[in-house]
Protein backbone atom coordinates (compact mmCIF):
# COMPACT_ATOMS: atom_id res chain seq x y z
CA UNK A 1 0.00 0.00 0.00
CA UNK A 2 1.30 2.80 -0.89
CA UNK A 3 0.10 7.15 -0.23
CA UNK A 4 -0.32 10.33 -2.18
CA UNK A 5 -0.01 13.05 -0.21
CA UNK A 6 -1.36 16.86 -0.85
CA UNK A 7 -0.19 19.74 0.42
CA UNK A 8 -1.41 23.17 -0.05
CA UNK A 9 1.65 25.62 0.28
CA UNK A 10 1.69 27.78 3.80
CA UNK A 11 0.07 31.31 3.65
CA UNK A 12 1.80 33.53 1.52
CA UNK A 13 2.19 37.29 1.69
CA UNK A 14 -0.42 37.51 -0.44
CA UNK A 15 -3.20 35.12 0.88
CA UNK A 16 -2.22 37.24 3.74
CA UNK A 17 -2.69 40.75 2.44
CA UNK A 18 -6.28 39.23 0.87
CA UNK A 19 -4.88 39.64 -3.12
CA UNK A 20 -5.46 37.06 -6.27
CA UNK A 21 -1.97 35.66 -6.27
CA UNK A 22 -2.32 33.54 -9.34
CA UNK A 23 0.70 33.05 -11.25
CA UNK A 24 2.52 36.00 -9.54
CA UNK A 25 5.63 34.39 -7.41
CA UNK A 26 4.29 35.67 -4.09
CA UNK A 27 6.86 33.99 -1.08
CA UNK A 28 5.42 32.87 2.27
CA UNK A 29 4.92 34.70 4.57
CA UNK A 30 5.81 34.35 8.25
CA UNK A 31 3.03 32.33 9.11
CA UNK A 32 3.63 30.36 6.02
CA UNK A 33 7.02 29.30 6.57
CA UNK A 34 5.54 28.09 10.08
CA UNK A 35 2.86 26.24 8.59
CA UNK A 36 5.43 24.29 6.31
CA UNK A 37 7.63 23.63 9.13
CA UNK A 38 4.44 22.12 11.19
CA UNK A 39 3.30 20.10 8.05
CA UNK A 40 7.46 19.14 8.12
CA UNK A 41 6.80 18.40 11.45
CA UNK A 42 3.49 15.85 10.64
CA UNK A 43 5.57 14.20 7.79
CA UNK A 44 8.46 13.89 9.17
CA UNK A 45 8.46 9.85 9.51
CA UNK A 46 6.68 9.42 6.23
CA UNK A 47 8.72 7.83 3.67
CA UNK A 48 8.86 10.13 0.41
CA UNK A 49 9.50 8.40 -3.12
CA UNK A 50 9.17 11.48 -5.62
CA UNK A 51 7.38 14.61 -5.47
CA UNK A 52 5.55 16.65 -7.70
CA UNK A 53 5.15 21.00 -7.37
CA UNK A 54 4.81 23.77 -9.40
CA UNK A 55 6.49 26.60 -10.74
CA UNK A 56 5.97 28.54 -7.73
CA UNK A 57 8.39 29.39 -5.12
CA UNK A 58 6.02 29.38 -2.30
CA UNK A 59 5.12 25.78 -3.08
CA UNK A 60 8.38 25.28 -3.85
CA UNK A 61 10.00 26.37 -0.42
CA UNK A 62 7.21 24.46 1.64
CA UNK A 63 7.93 21.33 -0.19
CA UNK A 64 11.95 22.00 0.57
CA UNK A 65 10.92 22.38 4.37
CA UNK A 66 9.46 19.78 4.12
CA UNK A 67 12.41 17.68 2.98
CA UNK A 68 15.09 19.43 5.02
CA UNK A 69 13.07 18.03 8.05
CA UNK A 70 13.58 14.81 6.82
CA UNK A 71 17.43 15.25 6.03
CA UNK A 72 16.46 14.56 2.10
CA UNK A 73 17.83 16.35 -0.59
CA UNK A 74 15.17 17.18 -3.13
CA UNK A 75 16.74 16.97 -6.73
CA UNK A 76 14.87 18.93 -9.04
CA UNK A 77 14.56 17.04 -12.70
CA UNK A 78 13.97 19.61 -15.12
CA UNK A 79 11.80 18.32 -18.74
CA UNK A 80 12.97 21.62 -20.08
CA UNK A 81 16.21 23.40 -19.37
CA UNK A 82 15.26 27.18 -20.97
CA UNK A 83 14.88 27.36 -16.93
CA UNK A 84 17.75 25.61 -15.67
CA UNK A 85 20.92 25.70 -17.47
CA UNK A 86 22.74 23.84 -15.55
CA UNK A 87 20.97 21.56 -14.25
CA UNK A 88 21.85 18.45 -12.85
CA UNK A 89 21.12 14.75 -13.56
CA UNK A 90 21.78 11.69 -11.21
CA UNK A 91 22.45 8.56 -12.43
CA UNK A 92 21.11 6.83 -9.48
CA UNK A 93 19.13 8.53 -6.12
CA UNK A 94 21.02 8.18 -2.55
CA UNK A 95 18.54 7.25 0.17
CA UNK A 96 18.62 10.56 1.18
CA UNK A 97 17.36 12.02 -2.31
CA UNK A 98 14.34 12.24 -4.14
CA UNK A 99 13.76 13.32 -7.34
CA UNK A 100 11.04 16.58 -7.84
CA UNK A 101 9.28 17.24 -11.09
CA UNK A 102 8.54 21.47 -11.24
CA UNK A 103 5.81 21.64 -14.00
CA UNK A 104 4.05 25.14 -14.18
CA UNK A 105 0.61 22.36 -15.08
CA UNK A 106 0.19 22.21 -11.05
CA UNK A 107 0.52 26.18 -10.86
CA UNK A 108 -2.68 27.80 -9.18
CA UNK A 109 -4.96 28.80 -11.11
CA UNK A 110 -4.01 32.14 -13.53
CA UNK A 111 -6.03 34.60 -12.31
CA UNK A 112 -5.67 37.32 -15.21
CA UNK A 113 -6.32 40.95 -14.26
CA UNK A 114 -7.23 40.23 -11.38
CA UNK A 115 -3.54 39.25 -9.91
CA UNK A 116 -2.23 41.70 -7.96
CA UNK A 117 -5.76 43.04 -6.93
CA UNK A 118 -7.23 42.95 -3.78
CA UNK A 119 -10.53 41.12 -3.30
CA UNK A 120 -12.30 44.25 -2.02
CA UNK A 121 -10.48 46.57 -4.59
CA UNK A 122 -11.59 43.90 -7.20
CA UNK A 123 -15.20 43.71 -5.66
CA UNK A 124 -15.33 47.47 -6.09
CA UNK A 125 -14.17 47.52 -9.70
CA UNK A 126 -16.58 44.96 -10.51
CA UNK A 127 -18.90 44.22 -8.22
CA UNK A 128 -19.54 41.83 -5.53
CA UNK A 129 -21.76 38.89 -6.90
CA UNK A 130 -19.47 38.84 -9.82
CA UNK A 131 -16.15 37.72 -7.98
CA UNK A 132 -17.98 35.69 -5.97
CA UNK A 133 -18.69 33.79 -9.28
CA UNK A 134 -15.31 34.07 -10.57
CA UNK A 135 -14.12 32.61 -6.91
CA UNK A 136 -16.92 30.31 -6.37
CA UNK A 137 -18.13 29.03 -9.57
CA UNK A 138 -16.59 26.05 -11.65
CA UNK A 139 -16.57 27.15 -15.67
CA UNK A 140 -16.32 31.43 -15.46
CA UNK A 141 -13.19 33.01 -16.38
CA UNK A 142 -11.93 35.85 -15.37
CA UNK A 143 -10.37 38.92 -17.56
CA UNK A 144 -7.75 36.93 -19.43
CA UNK A 145 -7.94 34.36 -16.52
CA UNK A 146 -9.00 30.38 -15.96
CA UNK A 147 -11.68 29.20 -14.44
CA UNK A 148 -11.15 26.58 -12.10
CA UNK A 149 -12.30 23.95 -15.19
CA UNK A 150 -9.81 25.32 -16.98
CA UNK A 151 -6.93 24.38 -14.17
CA UNK A 152 -8.72 21.32 -13.80
CA UNK A 153 -8.22 20.63 -17.55
CA UNK A 154 -4.49 21.30 -17.29
CA UNK A 155 -3.72 19.58 -13.96
CA UNK A 156 -5.68 16.43 -14.65
CA UNK A 157 -3.95 15.42 -17.57
CA UNK A 158 -0.46 16.39 -15.88
CA UNK A 159 -1.68 13.88 -12.91
CA UNK A 160 -2.88 11.29 -15.50
CA UNK A 161 0.44 11.14 -17.45
CA UNK A 162 3.05 11.88 -15.02
CA UNK A 163 1.78 11.10 -11.33
CA UNK A 164 -0.24 8.15 -11.47
CA UNK A 165 2.00 5.90 -13.25
CA UNK A 166 4.32 6.24 -9.65
CA UNK A 167 1.79 5.24 -7.60
CA UNK A 168 1.15 2.65 -9.92
CA UNK A 169 4.64 2.08 -9.42
CA UNK A 170 4.01 1.47 -5.54
CA UNK A 171 5.19 4.95 -4.71
CA UNK A 172 4.64 7.11 -1.87
CA UNK A 173 3.80 10.65 -3.71
CA UNK A 174 3.68 13.65 -2.51
CA UNK A 175 2.68 16.87 -4.68
CA UNK A 176 2.67 20.45 -2.72
CA UNK A 177 1.19 22.77 -4.91
CA UNK A 178 -1.46 25.12 -4.75
CA UNK A 179 -5.74 25.84 -3.54
CA UNK A 180 -7.21 25.20 -7.24
CA UNK A 181 -4.80 23.14 -9.05
CA UNK A 182 -5.08 20.41 -5.71
CA UNK A 183 -8.85 20.71 -6.11
CA UNK A 184 -8.61 19.83 -9.14
CA UNK A 185 -6.94 16.69 -8.43
CA UNK A 186 -9.60 16.12 -5.35
CA UNK A 187 -11.96 16.55 -8.06
CA UNK A 188 -10.76 13.63 -9.73
CA UNK A 189 -9.80 11.51 -7.42
CA UNK A 190 -12.83 11.65 -5.18
CA UNK A 191 -15.31 12.46 -8.47
CA UNK A 192 -16.82 15.78 -6.68
CA UNK A 193 -19.30 17.88 -9.03
CA UNK A 194 -18.80 20.87 -10.77
CA UNK A 195 -20.78 22.65 -7.93
CA UNK A 196 -19.87 21.07 -5.36
CA UNK A 197 -15.94 21.57 -5.96
CA UNK A 198 -15.39 24.95 -5.89
CA UNK A 199 -16.42 25.46 -2.38
CA UNK A 200 -14.23 22.99 -1.04
CA UNK A 201 -11.45 24.33 1.26
CA UNK A 202 -8.30 23.25 1.66
CA UNK A 203 -6.38 24.16 4.66
CA UNK A 204 -3.03 25.62 4.13
CA UNK A 205 -0.19 22.88 5.10
CA UNK A 206 -2.10 20.53 6.38
CA UNK A 207 -1.57 17.25 4.53
CA UNK A 208 -4.49 15.01 2.81
CA UNK A 209 -3.57 11.24 2.81
CA UNK A 210 -4.79 9.29 0.65
CA UNK A 211 -4.06 5.42 0.27
CA UNK A 212 -3.41 4.32 -3.36
CA UNK A 213 -4.85 0.48 -3.26
CA UNK A 214 -5.06 -1.39 -6.91
CA UNK A 215 -5.75 1.30 -8.55
CA UNK A 216 -8.41 3.84 -6.05
CA UNK A 217 -7.74 6.17 -3.86
CA UNK A 218 -8.80 5.90 -0.41
CA UNK A 219 -8.74 8.78 1.72
CA UNK A 220 -7.72 8.85 5.17
CA UNK A 221 -9.23 10.77 7.86
CA UNK B 1 28.15 49.06 13.34
CA UNK B 2 27.07 46.39 10.73
CA UNK B 3 28.12 43.16 9.53
CA UNK B 4 29.42 41.40 6.42
CA UNK B 5 28.62 37.60 6.81
CA UNK B 6 29.78 34.88 4.20
CA UNK B 7 28.69 32.04 4.00
CA UNK B 8 29.77 28.88 1.91
CA UNK B 9 26.49 26.26 1.27
CA UNK B 10 26.90 23.23 2.76
CA UNK B 11 28.60 20.41 1.01
CA UNK B 12 26.96 19.14 -2.09
CA UNK B 13 26.76 15.74 -3.48
CA UNK B 14 29.62 16.42 -5.63
CA UNK B 15 31.64 17.54 -2.79
CA UNK B 16 30.73 13.88 -1.52
CA UNK B 17 31.89 12.51 -4.31
CA UNK B 18 34.74 14.89 -4.79
CA UNK B 19 33.76 15.86 -8.32
CA UNK B 20 34.17 19.29 -9.84
CA UNK B 21 30.69 20.77 -9.88
CA UNK B 22 31.26 24.53 -10.70
CA UNK B 23 28.10 25.76 -12.27
CA UNK B 24 26.44 22.04 -12.47
CA UNK B 25 23.38 22.70 -10.35
CA UNK B 26 24.42 19.89 -7.75
CA UNK B 27 22.24 20.16 -4.82
CA UNK B 28 23.49 19.42 -1.10
CA UNK B 29 24.00 16.26 0.32
CA UNK B 30 22.46 15.06 3.18
CA UNK B 31 25.42 16.28 5.28
CA UNK B 32 25.01 19.51 3.65
CA UNK B 33 22.09 20.26 4.98
CA UNK B 34 22.67 19.23 8.52
CA UNK B 35 25.04 22.05 7.59
CA UNK B 36 23.45 24.79 6.75
CA UNK B 37 20.84 23.84 9.58
CA UNK B 38 23.63 24.28 12.16
CA UNK B 39 24.38 27.54 10.26
CA UNK B 40 20.39 28.71 10.56
CA UNK B 41 20.67 28.65 14.42
CA UNK B 42 24.24 29.65 14.76
CA UNK B 43 22.85 32.99 12.57
CA UNK B 44 19.06 32.37 14.21
CA UNK B 45 19.44 35.44 16.38
CA UNK B 46 21.58 37.96 14.03
CA UNK B 47 19.50 40.20 12.40
CA UNK B 48 19.63 39.94 8.37
CA UNK B 49 19.04 43.06 6.45
CA UNK B 50 19.72 42.01 2.70
CA UNK B 51 20.77 38.60 1.01
CA UNK B 52 22.94 37.48 -2.05
CA UNK B 53 23.74 34.31 -3.47
CA UNK B 54 24.17 32.68 -6.44
CA UNK B 55 22.21 31.32 -9.23
CA UNK B 56 22.83 27.71 -7.93
CA UNK B 57 20.40 25.76 -6.08
CA UNK B 58 22.83 24.32 -3.35
CA UNK B 59 23.56 28.09 -2.15
CA UNK B 60 20.40 29.14 -2.31
CA UNK B 61 18.97 26.39 -0.39
CA UNK B 62 21.20 26.92 2.71
CA UNK B 63 20.55 30.63 2.44
CA UNK B 64 16.62 29.95 2.35
CA UNK B 65 16.76 27.22 5.70
CA UNK B 66 19.03 30.38 7.09
CA UNK B 67 15.85 32.69 6.50
CA UNK B 68 13.76 29.93 7.21
CA UNK B 69 14.89 29.43 11.11
CA UNK B 70 14.59 33.41 11.50
CA UNK B 71 11.06 32.73 10.10
CA UNK B 72 11.97 35.13 7.49
CA UNK B 73 10.91 35.26 4.19
CA UNK B 74 13.51 36.07 1.13
CA UNK B 75 12.17 37.95 -1.73
CA UNK B 76 14.16 37.13 -4.50
CA UNK B 77 14.39 40.33 -6.54
CA UNK B 78 15.34 39.57 -10.66
CA UNK B 79 17.23 42.46 -12.70
CA UNK B 80 16.48 40.26 -15.51
CA UNK B 81 12.90 38.45 -16.23
CA UNK B 82 14.74 35.96 -18.22
CA UNK B 83 15.11 33.12 -15.42
CA UNK B 84 11.59 34.11 -13.74
CA UNK B 85 8.07 35.16 -15.68
CA UNK B 86 6.31 35.63 -12.89
CA UNK B 87 8.48 37.59 -9.97
CA UNK B 88 7.05 39.56 -7.36
CA UNK B 89 8.13 43.10 -6.66
CA UNK B 90 6.88 43.93 -3.05
CA UNK B 91 5.85 47.85 -2.65
CA UNK B 92 7.60 47.69 1.09
CA UNK B 93 9.64 44.94 2.97
CA UNK B 94 7.69 43.90 6.26
CA UNK B 95 10.00 43.05 8.91
CA UNK B 96 9.88 39.17 8.74
CA UNK B 97 10.80 39.63 4.46
CA UNK B 98 14.32 40.53 3.40
CA UNK B 99 15.58 40.80 -0.29
CA UNK B 100 17.37 38.82 -1.77
CA UNK B 101 19.50 39.46 -4.93
CA UNK B 102 20.80 36.33 -6.67
CA UNK B 103 23.38 36.96 -9.47
CA UNK B 104 25.44 34.73 -11.45
CA UNK B 105 29.08 36.81 -10.62
CA UNK B 106 28.27 35.17 -7.68
CA UNK B 107 28.28 31.40 -8.87
CA UNK B 108 31.27 29.26 -8.20
CA UNK B 109 34.34 28.96 -10.27
CA UNK B 110 33.50 27.99 -13.46
CA UNK B 111 35.28 24.94 -14.20
CA UNK B 112 34.63 24.02 -17.91
CA UNK B 113 35.78 20.63 -18.96
CA UNK B 114 36.71 19.23 -15.53
CA UNK B 115 32.61 20.13 -14.27
CA UNK B 116 31.41 16.36 -13.56
CA UNK B 117 34.79 14.67 -13.16
CA UNK B 118 35.97 13.28 -10.37
CA UNK B 119 39.17 14.56 -9.12
CA UNK B 120 40.60 11.28 -8.97
CA UNK B 121 39.86 10.37 -12.88
CA UNK B 122 40.66 14.25 -13.83
CA UNK B 123 44.62 13.50 -12.17
CA UNK B 124 44.71 10.06 -14.14
CA UNK B 125 43.17 12.34 -17.80
CA UNK B 126 45.53 15.44 -16.88
CA UNK B 127 48.33 14.17 -14.20
CA UNK B 128 48.21 14.76 -11.21
CA UNK B 129 51.02 17.91 -10.67
CA UNK B 130 48.28 19.65 -13.86
CA UNK B 131 45.57 19.06 -11.62
CA UNK B 132 47.02 21.04 -8.49
CA UNK B 133 48.04 23.41 -10.52
CA UNK B 134 44.67 24.11 -11.57
CA UNK B 135 43.16 23.74 -8.38
CA UNK B 136 45.72 25.83 -6.24
CA UNK B 137 46.94 28.53 -8.73
CA UNK B 138 45.63 31.92 -9.18
CA UNK B 139 45.84 32.37 -12.64
CA UNK B 140 45.79 29.10 -14.37
CA UNK B 141 42.66 28.17 -16.33
CA UNK B 142 41.70 24.50 -17.02
CA UNK B 143 40.58 24.14 -20.37
CA UNK B 144 37.45 25.93 -21.02
CA UNK B 145 37.13 27.23 -17.66
CA UNK B 146 37.97 30.20 -15.38
CA UNK B 147 40.87 30.21 -13.10
CA UNK B 148 40.16 31.96 -9.70
CA UNK B 149 41.52 35.32 -10.58
CA UNK B 150 38.69 34.84 -13.79
CA UNK B 151 36.42 34.17 -10.63
CA UNK B 152 37.71 36.91 -8.80
CA UNK B 153 37.56 39.25 -12.05
CA UNK B 154 33.54 38.97 -12.07
CA UNK B 155 33.09 38.42 -8.62
CA UNK B 156 34.60 41.24 -7.14
CA UNK B 157 33.23 44.75 -10.24
CA UNK B 158 29.82 42.90 -8.48
CA UNK B 159 30.40 43.07 -4.62
CA UNK B 160 31.61 46.75 -5.28
CA UNK B 161 28.62 48.22 -7.28
CA UNK B 162 25.84 45.93 -5.38
CA UNK B 163 27.43 44.63 -2.47
CA UNK B 164 29.03 47.72 -0.98
CA UNK B 165 26.48 50.47 -0.88
CA UNK B 166 24.05 47.85 1.00
CA UNK B 167 27.28 47.66 3.83
CA UNK B 168 27.24 51.77 3.16
CA UNK B 169 24.22 52.27 4.20
CA UNK B 170 24.47 50.38 7.32
CA UNK B 171 22.75 46.75 6.49
CA UNK B 172 23.73 43.69 7.68
CA UNK B 173 25.01 42.08 4.77
CA UNK B 174 24.88 37.86 4.34
CA UNK B 175 26.46 36.30 1.12
CA UNK B 176 25.46 32.89 0.58
CA UNK B 177 27.87 31.32 -1.80
CA UNK B 178 30.63 28.89 -2.97
CA UNK B 179 34.26 28.19 -1.98
CA UNK B 180 35.92 30.53 -4.79
CA UNK B 181 33.61 32.86 -5.19
CA UNK B 182 33.85 33.94 -1.82
CA UNK B 183 37.95 33.01 -1.42
CA UNK B 184 37.63 36.03 -4.20
CA UNK B 185 35.35 38.35 -1.47
CA UNK B 186 38.14 37.50 1.13
CA UNK B 187 40.64 37.91 -1.20
CA UNK B 188 39.35 41.28 -1.91
CA UNK B 189 38.84 43.05 1.85
CA UNK B 190 41.08 40.90 3.49
CA UNK B 191 44.12 42.11 0.79
CA UNK B 192 45.58 38.51 0.55
CA UNK B 193 47.83 37.92 -2.02
CA UNK B 194 47.68 35.77 -4.84
CA UNK B 195 50.10 33.41 -3.72
CA UNK B 196 48.19 32.50 -0.50
CA UNK B 197 44.25 33.14 -1.82
CA UNK B 198 44.36 29.45 -3.47
CA UNK B 199 45.56 27.92 -0.03
CA UNK B 200 42.25 29.88 1.91
CA UNK B 201 39.98 26.52 3.12
CA UNK B 202 36.70 28.17 3.73
CA UNK B 203 34.85 25.86 6.18
CA UNK B 204 31.04 24.39 4.73
CA UNK B 205 28.39 26.19 6.76
CA UNK B 206 30.48 28.05 8.88
CA UNK B 207 29.83 31.60 8.87
CA UNK B 208 32.84 34.20 8.80
CA UNK B 209 31.67 37.69 10.26
CA UNK B 210 33.30 41.21 9.30
CA UNK B 211 32.71 43.86 10.98
CA UNK B 212 31.93 47.37 9.04
CA UNK B 213 33.25 50.19 10.09
CA UNK B 214 33.97 53.61 8.45
CA UNK B 215 34.93 51.48 5.25
CA UNK B 216 37.09 49.36 6.18
CA UNK B 217 36.77 45.50 7.69
CA UNK B 218 37.14 43.79 10.47
CA UNK B 219 37.30 40.24 11.05
CA UNK B 220 35.42 39.03 14.08
CA UNK B 221 37.45 35.83 15.36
Amino acid sequence: MNYLILVRHGQSRWNLENRFAGWVDVPLSEKGIQEAMDCAEELADMQLDVAFTSKLSRAQETLFLILAKQKKTGIFLHESKKRDEWSYHPERFDDSEIPIYSDEHLNERYYGKLQGQNKQEAKTVYGEEQVFIWRRSYDVQPPGGESLKDTYERTIPYFEEKIMPELEAGKNVVIAAHGNSLRSVVKYIENISDEDIPKLELATGKPLYYQFVKGKFIKEE
